[in-house]
């Protein structure tokens, strides 16, 4: 739970005790999103729940986390749903993952480090996502034989997405999707090729540019402020057919 | 479940009996996506689970459906996550409704016309979310006195949105979202402007451009064909602060 | 003429003087661009025409002035040329009406503000354009009545374009553009609307996105900077046509 | 000059006849354009002046033309200047020279093809640049060694634009520029290092992504349309400096 006043935001499990500088909060174990708390000192917090945005303020990040754009671009593309099973490599931070887990879908995340696996491990407790949510160390494309597919997903920000991609058909559900993310034009081709060469459907790689609009009393416009390039998503469907 | 060979698609629930040029297909109750099943002419067909994507070709349509992209967004940005309530109006397809149905969301959604309210039930029917899309024949500003929130998520596709905004706060969880779509500029600044003046925060109006790369012999490039504006999302987030 | 040499940037006249701290320098009045002058402490300067880019370093701003590309897309879109006579407003620090005497193209520019018409007026002879490029203190709509076409060319950057426009079909030459530019969405439109009204044909509002790509060791990409909006251009052409 | 009536449009020279379906046209060697004239039949025509934008309909096409936006880049980032001197390479249609021409620019533009170097002359005619517009037959990078700068601009849209920018420090003027075109990543790269191995300055790659807005009665938006990518711009500087 999300327990906030003004600019205090504190992230607390339901019977846990913080102290703040209006007095010690105790969180009762039956605590509710919506209601309000009091410290010992009687002065109010909102109780509010963990939503997908509040993971940016409240993970540990091990390195810039996918942006909400690209996490909800790959949910739309691929309709992953509750109830799928996700196979996720270069887990950094977590948030794909949470997001994912959130969803109700069944992640296994591959992170090659093991202190950002271990950071990303206690990031899916902070999510509360860590019952479906699995963060296992080491490299994907060196344990890829032992996976046990098939997979409704497989997402993909790692520099050896393509070696990934070119085995995905032996780990896809039929209509699966991959959905590989870089910031660079040449790993993305280079993942097109391999879904291409591996004999998946669908391929295309799609660029993203998102603008804030500003409205004021002088009329309505573009931000001038600019949004840059966060990263091609090249997808993929796994469509075998009978002829 | 899509019963699939070659050019032949067809939407079968289990036990279903379907005639094709191949011969009979009868699904058996107990059929596993991932498999085949054989027509009485042993004719083969592909067992594939419907996903999300496949929601595009075999909805019947009422209007041009929200586009993956958008629908994407609105679940990136807002973070909905499977449990959480939604109220959506506009219904019209019910692609909207049916995503977030497959995520696991509780849905209400609002469809003025008669007609359309009821081919969007069968549609939830067909996209398996009965259960947890409830289709309402009606206006939803004329009920909304009636709603019974909280809702963690708002999603409007309407003309009269910016009304419905100016009340989100009485429907809204605390962190809950409003999303917002508009292919015009002013309805999406009636939207922002409704937003502000209801008090809800971190109000933003995003125009997202999306770009298919193309990659051949001759190199890398965006695709010369162009993809054209949908809409604009406005979001906007309820945050009751405590002082 | 351009007196350079590392950071140091004189823009100088032929038959000039001007100190350094590298000794005085003094440029002959046959000075060609690509030579080199010495100081009278034997120091070299290189000697360059000053060209379009350059106007934004060494014109005196009273406003942020039109775009490279902005101005740029003006001529692509017109097609102006040496010889055309082009009527402009809102001439702030005069960059394009600069760009257009430097194009060979003979400029009337209305500046309302009588300090930065005077303005307008020195940077006109910085940029060797006094010739010409004629500024006029005023404000064109009071004085359009008066003013003697046909011009090729119009070129509004005011608040009262739409005003100016709804006559332009009295000011243009046959096959004529006007081009108006605003940040605001309804002042385009407003635009547009004054010149199909007016009866003016091929009216288009265009907005433009430029970003810069970054490439490195890593691979090529948009850069994360992002480029802001800075306006919208409205086009309209006048194609007086007999039936 | 034009001859226009409706749907008719005619490039006639003063002095030129030309049959119509409404009479013989005889067109004054004395002909003013904004006037009128008469065919044999007294049915009038409107006289006008070829502007930039009619190149696209009356010259003869021997490829894709650079389209009017890139163009202006051109113009709008180098400032080129009437009286300057350009070196154009890859002539195609030659609607960049006729556009340079026009502007007063001296350009010798380099085709290999010579039956596409015969109808960039006679474009040159008929755009009324033949005056300064040089078109000669043979391959740029073939001939580097005997060119005679100093240029102001150099224009490449080839293949090997690369292995010209690799020289362009001996062929431009102090502050002058490269621009090269082309639609993929991996030229503008190639074009990028090899003016950033030249020793050039302020290199930029720039892509331009351009959108008409629609206004009609429900509101303004960007076209559904969508405008497609047109190629990427490369900009580099000589700026030699002493120190």
């Amino acid at each position: 739970m999300l327990v906030v006043r003004g600019n205090r935001e504190f992230l607390l499990e339901p019977g846990a005790t913080q102290e703040t500088d209006l007095g010690v909060l105790e969180l009762p174990e039956d605590i509710e999103p919506g209601t309000t708390v009091e410290t010992h000192l009687d002065e109010s917090f909102e109780v509010r729940r963990l939503r997908g945005p509040d993971l940016f303020d409240h993970l540990e990040r091990t390195g810039a986390p996918m942006m909400p754009r690209d996490i909800g671009l790959v949910v739309g593309h691929t309709g992953v749903a509750a109830g799928d099973r996700a196979l996720d490599a270069g887990t950094g931070t977590g948030v794909l993952a949470a997001y994912l887990g959130r969803l109700g879908v069944e992640v296994t995340t591959y992170e090659r480090d093991p202190e950002f696996a271990e950071v990303a491990r206690e990031n899916m407790e902070t999510a509360g996502v860590a019952d479906n949510v699995t963060v296992e160390t080491g490299d994907i494309a060196a344990t890829i034989d032992d996976l046990k597919g098939p997979f409704d997903l497989i997402t993909l920000d790692t520099g050896d997405a393509p070696e990934v991609v070119a085995q995905a058909d032996d780990l896809l559900a039929s209509g699966g999707f991959i959905a590989t993310y870089s910031p660079f034009v040449e790993t993305a081709r280079a993942c097109a090729e391999a879904a291409r060469e591996a004999g998946l459907d669908d391929v295309e790689t799609l660029e993203t540019i998102q603008r804030e609009m500003d409205f004021d009393d002088r009329g309505s416009r573009p931000s001038t402020a600019g949004v840059g390039h966060t990263g091609y998503l090249t997808f993929a469907r796994f469509l075998p057919s009978l002829e």
